[in-house]
């Protein structure tokens, strides 16, 4: 699977991690950045892009929020995908 | 709050149950349904749609997904409204 650079993948790290992690990437010139979960991980996805919006506040958008499964084996795990980009 | 009559929001019980109340919903005439779940009950919801959509294929779709938090005292919960139509 080809995975967008600009994503971020949240695992058991501690939550400002990857909120750091998406700042770092928007201020570095990114235009948008994915934050990706599967499984569990899905609720501490959400919970990033909520502290994300807050800490950045109208400097990022909301694009969309994608969700699906991916195969594993012959199980299927959920994930969810949301999109920000910044607006200046 | 006053919440959509279309919502299911999702709890504690098997997945299963509320994918049965989503199509019951969506075949007593609902154009829509929404599911919701909060916390760590987020997972669980996207699972639901996963489910959903395997269950019913293309006489569904997803309308949107939406995220945020609510104010619970002090703290704020992440919440996902998972909203899909009837196509048929």
């Amino acid at each position: 699977m080809i995975r967008d650079p600009n994503t971020i993948i949240v695992g058991r790290k501690p939550r400002d991690d990857y909120v750091l992690a998406a700042i770092v990437l928007l201020n570095q010139g990114a235009d948008y950045a994915v934050i990706r979960g599967q499984g569990d991980l899905i609720y501490k996805a959400v919970d990033v892009y909520n502290l994300l919006a807050e800490r950045l506040g109208s400097s990022i958008e909301l694009v969309d929020v994608n969700i699906g499964s991916d195969k594993a084996g012959s199980r299927r795990i959920s994930y969810i995908e949301i999109k920000v980009k910044r607006t200046i």
